[in-house]
């Protein structure tokens, strides 16, 4: 009890913006600083509680968030920067083509087709760096 | 070239019939086996060839699936089919169900929720058996 | 001008009902009776406007909806009424099968599977009237 | 009964085109013009029904639609148009940002953070109007 | 900042439970108490954090999500929780049924269907109670 | 059993790669030469398998794909290329707009909306070739 009542905000804020820099470097924050109480939200609640969890490694939680992204369509932006992420992370590229690949079977061509894209894109800049 | 003209559709029905028996055990065969055509393609493509590649271990391509399936909702029945073969190919359970809580900030909870509720009816099967 | 008067709301609403008895038989008026308003603008606008338009055949028209109902996921009690509709329209057994299988490219074996397993129902519930 | 038949097609679309400009100003008649038939179903179906009824005022009316083009994603071109409804029929500006905030639990975080974007473009134009 | 640093996780949880409580009655916790820490994110981020913000009426956030449950499909469970919630906090019963009808502009039918149908059961239980 | 056999991989992408050509004209194999083994599974399963089927002609496959890929939004790049092959296999234009209007009842006007502004690209495209 009294260990968490040690969990300020101010922490979740800090333990956040220091889990979004470790998995998307400056492209995380200059997506949320922009985004006011929303891009709060997502550094405290998305990187300070959850990402911040235990059980599944970095890589795994990026794994599984190229493939939601993907399948839900029209995410593109988000989806740019999560496989940047995943490289980050140590995701090979290759990994995360056969990511794309592998939700064929679930959510059909056209989201994966888009995705391949957005990763394209992804490495096309990187090489450019 | 003369490789690939080795790999006759009785190879891919073949190689995804063994494929499919390794991820789903018998749930997958039977969800297949009254589908008709519509069955046989999920043997050849999606297991024949998606689950048959290499570049990402099953461990992967069922953690990206039971990802993909939670978010996208209403796909209750493969969702719990895909958690079982989670399970099987050696997902341990606190990762199943960390995958679920990665999806939140993507997807909201109500399919979250969904998916978690679709998990523990598996959990509460295999203790049954 | 002076015709588009004559097509009072009245009318809309005579000519959904007819449609909607031609394309539905007495199912779709089930489904619609107790809905109130929500129910007499199907009649009026789904089956007064839409389908009583001109440049595709009620069999396209419910082809096409068989298709969309299948592909959103979810509206699987729609999609029942629909598959007896497209029957009732004059698509054989095997087309509707065959469209359903069609949407498999786009969207992904699992939507084709629930949308499969509704058409199987509504095989069953027709033999045995 | 005789009232309804007064309320011929021609009325519906006055009605409909009186209440898009009253919630969307010169913007909705712009998207709907080029649009033929389906334009015509907007005016008659959307605004001269729908937006025609009680029960709820203009404003929770767009409430509720800048919610639903939120969450369901991919329709940026329509939320865009309905943020400047919500701004037209009453809405503050502080009022929209936190419908898109309260969409987060449902429907998590890059549908948000689209709509955010959205609504700023709209608040940009305004400013330079 | 000090204020800030009152804030404490427990705060957040405790804050999140007395806004449940208030929103959704006993229902809410029936839900959120058997998904683990899933349930606490529940009460900690979408009522201690996100249902505790200023700026809407608890009656607009429900009418807000209301729409949006109705329109992403499938997710019937947490519409019937959250159309109680509406109930609860001061939407009439026919600007629940309105919002729903908003939703076919939007939408189309058959989640609106689905949505009414959900209504009426709340209605239902309501009346038995 | 021997039949099968005949049918290598080799068969299906030449089979595919025919039929593709057929209902896509050179816009199929611009989109898929990119996408690596992701365009071979289009070629080889999409065209060689699905579209390759008997029981539907292709102007039926083609009304399935525009009305599926509307109604799921977010997959404009796809519709587009659909459109072209729609009018390919003999759709009349007419009938193309007929089936997205034939949309709005199940999935709303934005994804309608969204549609017809893709069919009036390729038409304003088509005319200038």
């Amino acid at each position: 009890m009294t260990q968490r009542r040690d969990q300020t905000e101010q922490t979740r804020f800090e333990r956040g913006s220091a889990k979004l820099a470790e998995v998307d470097g400056k492209a995380g924050a200059e997506v949320v600083e922009p985004l006011g109480d929303l891009g709060r939200y997502i550094v405290e609640f998305a990187f300070g509680d959850i990402y911040s969890r235990e059980s599944l490694s970095l890589r795994d939680r990026e794994l599984a968030t190229v493939a939601a992204l993907t399948v839900m369509g029209g995410r593109e932006p988000q989806l740019k920067v999560h496989i940047g992420a995943a490289l980050n992370v140590g995701m090979a590229e290759e990994e995360i083509e056969e990511t794309i690949i592998q939700t064929v079977p679930y959510a059909g061509f056209p989201t994966a087709i888009n995705a391949m894209n957005v990763f394209k894109e992804v490495l096309a800049q990187t090489e450019n760096e």
